[in-house]
């Protein structure tokens, strides 16, 4: 088992890994969208699904990985009303990958987040 | 990574496939309860939840699976107080079978449906 | 693929497994923080948090695996409040083990339980 850590995306403020590499899967931890660099956090949904998926690649990258290795994802938003433009900027960002996703509407993410994204991808 | 597309379960919304295959096993994303066939959906949790089986069922058929060789399941419901219908049509669908499973209580799903499912099967 | 049944865990409340064995891969089901013994639950989340991590950790003994060989954990819990108390008891309880990890806040969990977790690890 490797742990992932890089400074390109948030430290983990909890007890846990960034990713987690095990049997040739990267295994990311959710991701929240805030900015490693300086920990703020933009007000809407279509910037904080950018940063979260720029998070998402970061770690993805410092493990040796990437979005187009991608094999499934689980999102967590705030609200169902905030699929569509999630979607779009998903769309965006994978380009042509298409990975296996389950939206998942929750309650209130921590600290008022409208999105968490978690990965499992290939080396 | 292989990707699954099949027309015997609904087309995906949005930015993702229906299944992606990788080391050896199925990703399946997360179903809603559309029937393929004219995109309807039925009121009920009993029938939602026998429709959303069965586009999971078709989706690891194409890919070369089954339901009896899902290692894990995760099911999002609307509302805890759907978990009874829920587990005994899940029960009588996957017979002698059971896998790991968790049932996670969301707040309300896409277009209103009760049930969501995503799993990960053997090949 | 091989099942795992201890009692020293819940038995599972319907139909699934407490844990499915496949790919070199423990899949745990969601746990709940119920006490094998005799069914009970207790009222706080740091209990809770305790005795859902114990029931964890017997169904990774009995599928030959453990804590420290936890890859990736999903936390579900009924309010993000309950964030940090749990953080802390699964810092406690997992040492210098920091697996991969979501926190997801849902609605009511079943019975009103605060926590729910299910697991993956290696064997």
């Amino acid at each position: 088992m490797e742990f992932i850590h890089t400074e390109k995306a948030p430290v983990p403020a909890g007890h846990y890994s960034q990713a987690v590499i095990s049997g040739g899967m990267v295994y990311v931890s959710g991701q929240l969208p805030l900015n490693p660099a300086d920990g703020s956090v933009s007000a809407g949904i279509e910037e904080q699904a950018s940063q979260v998926l720029a998070n998402l690649e970061q770690i993805l990258v410092a493990g040796g990985s990437s979005l187009q290795k991608v094999v499934r994802v689980t999102v967590y938003i705030s609200d169902i009303s905030l699929w569509g433009t999630f979607n779009r900027v998903f769309a965006e960002k994978f380009g042509n990958h298409r990975p296996a996703r389950a939206v998942v509407p929750t309650r209130e993410l921590h600290h008022g987040f409208l999105v968490e994204v978690e990965a499992v991808a290939e080396l």
